[in-house]
């Protein structure tokens, strides 16, 4: 799709670097632990960070029944942003850096999850954190359940913009001998962190204390 | 300063992690790029990534004449948010996973800064982005100043929340024999890419071309 779906959507700053092709918002959205959700109420506009994940053509988030920004998003449209840095871009001329991003912005009104629907929305966000877990931990009981809302947002409405790659300098500025080029920028995955009170229950369990790391802890850094 | 400077920033979801002071504030804007805009006008609310940095009191952002955000935001109030998420949190049970993040959320109305104060504004973005780069690069003229609006925000009305450490699990999952702890995320940094037209100018320029790299980028993976 090289067309906006909304007047809103309609990309006009550095409009060659705008696209509307769903692989592409599917794959900055799966990128993401978190996005930032705007909304208005009585007091302002607010931007609020937030964990998400996508099932097909949805983009969820979650949080408990009595939170404020959840209640505000069943009465308005609003607009979820996720950007991903992928460096600095160093140019010869002061005004042409620029930063290399993929950007996803989505409108709509986001529907809370039924809640015969919404054990098998957690299900995808726990495999989305942490694929292969589900089975290894306590599942949720009913007053868990119960007590957390769920919504979820189509991804129809929505734009992505990119820029990648080197520095757009001008013409007369390429002779200028200075280093220009990309710093790169990206997720750094550091070693697992135990909680300290980890080892004493495998140690307890000794069908476990040998037991190789689950995959999704183990392979973290590879990820 | 423990208390919310207005009503708005008044944190209510887990307020243990919020904290209103200021050099946590600070410390939370230097360490980012960029933040995300949340603003209104005739076609909804949205949320806009844009590069940022900080003098003093202030955040700044900038960008053309022309950019419609920068022209609804000498309009109204809005909320700047800045997220970094440095881990997930896993837990014995799905519903006590979390993340462990340092968030900002900014109120006020941006000001334009005066065309007096430009060049200071924009030399201390370049400094954010790359130390000691300025006097490398052609400075900006003053048809490009003439084209770019920079504007601040007051950091006077904001909230900041943090959660760190291991899982808080309940009492009664701490014998699940499940690995438990944090699996990190911070910026990876990786090897600056020259823009292949780099090389020509450098060696065009004798005594550059055997220069050593600047510290900005020579040093880039360290920062």
């Amino acid at each position: 799709m090289d067309t906006a779906p909304s007047l809103r959507t309609q990309v006009r700053r550095i409009a060659k670097n705008a696209s509307y092709d769903s692989a592409l918002l599917h794959a900055i959205v799966d990128a993401a632990y978190l996005c930032h959700v705007a909304f208005g109420d009585a007091h302002g506009t607010h931007c609020i960070p937030t964990a998400c994940w996508r099932i097909g053509g949805h983009l969820y988030i979650h949080g408990s029944n009595g939170s404020r920004m959840l209640k505000r998003l069943t009465e308005q449209e609003c607009c979820v942003t996720i950007t991903h840095l992928d460096g600095l871009v160093l140019a010869r001329a002061a005004f042409n850096h620029s930063m290399n991003y993929r950007s996803a912005m989505i409108y709509g009104r986001f529907t809370v999850v039924e809640e015969a629907d919404k054990e098998a929305a957690l299900e995808a966000f726990m495999e989305h954190l942490a694929p292969g877990r589900l089975p290894l931990v306590r599942p949720g009981n009913a007053q868990e359940y119960a007590a957390t809302t769920i919504m979820r947002i189509a991804l129809d409405e929505a734009a992505c913009k990119v820029r990648s790659g080197p520095p757009n300098d001008d013409e007369d500025d390429l002779h200028i001998a200075t280093w220009a080029g990309v710093l790169p920028l990206g997720v750094a995955r550091g070693a697992p962190v135990p909680d300290a009170r980890c080892a004493a229950a495998l140690a307890k369990a000794p069908d476990q204390s040998s037991a190789p790391l689950p995959d999704h802890v183990a392979g973290w850094q590879d990820r």
